[in-house]
């Protein structure tokens, strides 16, 4: 039974998606005991009898607004810093939150702990491709580390690397390195000095520098980057592709009647392309390199979303990757 | 009458497509002069008589591959640099080309020189948007500088404001510094840093951080950013849109009967859909911070495109932009 402790509390439309994704789970997978932590009386409201949840009352909660590190060292009745505290001491094996990412970081990287001979944990979401034969790659780092040293993104290429072997089941993930062109001796120093530590790490499959405009080809299973690079390609990312599409469905709507029949017609296929970049079934934003899995759901998490992240925190803990890289590591 | 040199052997498609661009640009433009740098065999073959054109004939080319310092260096008889030198020698006013960027800015920095007081050059290009309010915004670094000092991104910020103001005629151009987070307080030591400078700077209208996601939607005029992150940001934004368009035509093509048939019916709307954000005539990026007008044209510029970078830097010199800069700086 694989034990996962729930900040029902934490994200958009808590706790009552968060219950809800929290059902689903537990429907879809019979080896997962779930305990929530949050206000006990609206979570007694939401969940009938289950005989693999638990629910933990925590009277505080971390807001949107909370400074991240101000927040974990104050709010210790909050849900989410007593749903970190419970993987820290052992009772529970994952932790899976959708509010305040900062703060979340910081409960992973205070609360829980670093790997030994980890610098600095990285937020590694899992993105959704165009490609068909590759319909996603791993990021690292999106945004926990604003400033990193070359031993940062060194670490970040071991562990992102071994998630995608061990965790997503690719065989030798192709490693890149997001820079300013793809030619070696391109970038800032800080990337030069990457590639060097990269072309020679034997434990990984690095495929060279790449640039950001071919990430949605399917170019690489793992795109290697600082949290400040990591966090503006990704946003770039969502907002153009959300951007084109309000801009496309504008653009039918107020053509001919031509345009207009012809865009009711394709609107399921319109759709279905919508979907492919649809983060809702990927699960969360992992972050790597502390010694218990620790799930960010996006704070906008529906039940969907929230179901699927915690699959995917399940499927870390099935898979033993966070042993494997404290055993690399030591 | 405007002298403008042309480095006709830069670019995907040169000479012939330069030289197309430059007949367009005589063409609707009756204050322009163009001095063609390139083979002048190949040259004259392309282009009748014309009073308002001349040949320069420049024995070498430089490459994409070439380094580009040392090519500046070494290569002194090639179009792009005899072309800069003249620009430095005061025979012509600007410098267009469509040639090796590195190269490009090297012979900008080397050959034609900074204003006096700026530290860095930046690169700016102007980006369509999909708000038909604010169909465009500026970018500056988009790539010049991989490393940038709080100092840079302080100057980045007035030079393209001004070129905002005087050249595209925004009267109060609303200038964001990109960012992790929209809160004062947010990203790295530099940004932090940034932030101040820009926020006590009276010369300029800030309007605080801003987040990549939302640069599409006309949110600044002015987008400033250090080299490395503007350069992974523009190309997030071109290989996201490119490739969404890709997949979305992908999709309709391969549909049923009902989507292929409306796919059909919208395709003129899609297509204008994807000319606006179609760079072709937006012009160039200028190298803003050097004493002249240097516009770099897309490596891939055709005829209309370059035609536009011609367009943009006699609108440059009309405004007497760099003249205002120039003052500000001294």
């Amino acid at each position: 039974m694989y034990k996962i402790a729930i900040d029902a509390m934490g994200g958009d439309n808590a706790p009552k998606a968060i219950v809800d994704g929290c059902l689903q789970a537990l429907a879809n997978f019979d080896d997962i005991f779930l305990e929530l932590f949050g206000d006990q009386g609206s979570l007694e409201s939401l969940i009938s009898n289950h005989e693999r949840i638990s629910i933990h009352h925590s009277p505080d909660v971390v807001t949107g607004e909370d400074e991240p590190v101000r927040a974990v060292r104050r709010k210790k009745e909050s849900s989410m810093v007593m749903a970190a505290q419970s993987v820290k001491d052992g009772v529970n094996q994952a932790i899976v939150s959708a509010g305040n990412t900062g703060a979340l970081l910081a409960s992973g990287l205070l609360v829980i702990g670093r790997l030994k001979n980890i610098d600095r944990p990285g937020l590694m979401p899992i993105v959704p491709s165009l490609s068909s034969e590759h319909p996603q790659f791993i990021l690292m780092d999106a945004g926990a580390n604003a400033e990193c040293k070359p031993i940062n993104l060194h670490q970040f290429a071991i562990l992102a690397s071994y998630y995608s072997k061990r965790v997503l089941g690719i065989e030798s993930p192709r490693v890149g390195l997001i820079n300013n062109g793809t030619e070696a001796g391109k970038g800032s120093s800080l990337t030069k000095e990457v590639f060097e530590l990269l072309a020679s790490e034997e434990s990984i499959n690095f495929i060279g520098n790449i640039e950001a405009k071919d990430l949605l080809t399917g170019i690489v299973d793992v795109a290697v980057t600082d949290g400040f690079t990591g966090n503006a390609v990704l946003k770039t990312l969502e907002g153009t592709a959300k951007e084109f599409a309000k801009f496309l469905s504008r653009t039918l709507k107020s053509g001919n009647l031509q345009t207009k029949l012809g865009g009711l017609m394709i609107k399921s296929a319109l759709k279905e392309s919508m979907g492919q970049l649809d983060d809702t079934k990927q699960g969360g934003a992992v972050l790597l390199g502390i010694k218990h899995p620790l799930i960010k759901a996006h704070g906008s998490s529906n039940a969907e979303a929230f179901y699927n992240a915690i699959r995917q925190a399940r499927l870390v803990l099935e898979s033993g990757a966070i042993e494997t890289m404290a055993h690399h590591f030591e």
